[in-house]
């Protein structure tokens, strides 16, 4: 009786989501889903990426409460649309679909979403979006594949964040590329540091390529 | 209608939590929800709490998917019960009682309950606890308390575990501490290290403190 209802619950969420990707199709919308762990570092990669697609971009931020993240990317003068979910633990495709009516999309190549900090449900919800990326941070720790292998085997990137921490924490580099490489043999995986810079450009340059609107 | 169902769970859990508790009460067993996002560090606070308490003490082990944390504390020859939730994002009183049902209770004084990496969806599930703990790490940033508010709110301490990285990271201690005190006046925070342990021993003294079965 529970599981029809989840499974109720995510086949409408996909027949929205059906709809966001045509409509970000016939507007040439570029849609990438960004998930992390609270603090992974979604809204700073965002903010890196910006400047380095010499694009136009717009970006919805989804938080369970706080308008924090949206200023900071409000700050580069680019369309931004705030979701609350309130308890919510993911963004759905209803959401989207809601949001993207306050945003001007007509223009638009890239359209970052950023997820609710949480490994686990955002997975099952599809938004409509053409790639998904995961962002995972070094001090983490090196097991998060293995513990979330449920969202790790539906992205097409993972981005490894927070790099610069690597001479003062525990972490096996190995031990993480094969956790992803087990479950998911098509993830492209990019160390970088937001802080530093290093790595920044190398991703940017591959989600250029994954453009097909660009 | 949605939110009716989501009451009726919550009340629904809030039974099974009220006999948990009981269960705690007459085993004279002082019960901890451990809650934290991905890899901020639960697992090893645990590890560090068994040998400084000298008492008898158990743990049940909530996770998505693998049992790599119930295997670090298997080491140290206590109980542990490993909860593999599948898809699911929270502890639930009903998964708690099963465990406990799987643990020799009789002469534990202690017993962890190390929920799933999420700062959102556990704050609403009572598990029968005493007392509830959220533990924030540094390199996850000092605005935690501000965008999850809904956990912060019901904890009796924050633990700021990794403070060995405040040299490498940007945090504002004092910010967060606000954060905190804004929508929690009883919480007790305790800046730590598993690494260093640094301010293990003041938590640990406090954990001691608040059992009222020692």
């Amino acid at each position: 009786m529970k599981i029809e209802i989840v499974k109720n619950i995510l086949e409408a969420n996909d027949q929205v989501a059906l709809l966001n990707r045509e409509t970000f199709n016939n507007l040439n919308v570029f849609t990438v889903n960004v998930m992390a762990s609270p603090g992974a570092g979604k809204t700073s990669l965002i903010l890196e990426a910006i400047p380095r697609l010499n694009s136009s971009v717009a970006v919805i931020e989804g938080d369970v409460a706080s308008s924090i993240d949206s200023e900071k990317v409000a700050r580069f003068n680019i369309p931004v649309v705030q979701i609350n979910t309130g308890g919510n633990c993911h963004l759905d495709a209803s959401m989207i679909r809601e949001a993207i009516k306050k945003l001007s999309l007509e223009g638009i190549r890239y359209l970052f979403i950023e997820n609710i900090g949480n490994l686990i449900c955002p997975a099952s919800f599809d938004l409509g979006e053409h790639i998904r990326i995961v962002i995972s941070s070094v001090p983490e720790g090196d097991d998060k594949p293995y513990k979330y292998p449920g969202l790790f085997s539906t992205v097409d990137a993972v981005i490894l964040n927070k790099i610069d921490l690597l001479p003062y924490v525990d972490f096996n580099i190995e031990y993480f590329k094969n956790g992803i490489t087990a479950i998911n043999k098509k993830a492209k995986i990019f160390p970088v540091s937001c802080k530093t810079d290093e790595g920044i450009d190398s991703w940017v340059e591959w989600l250029k390529g994954e453009n097909r609107y660009k």
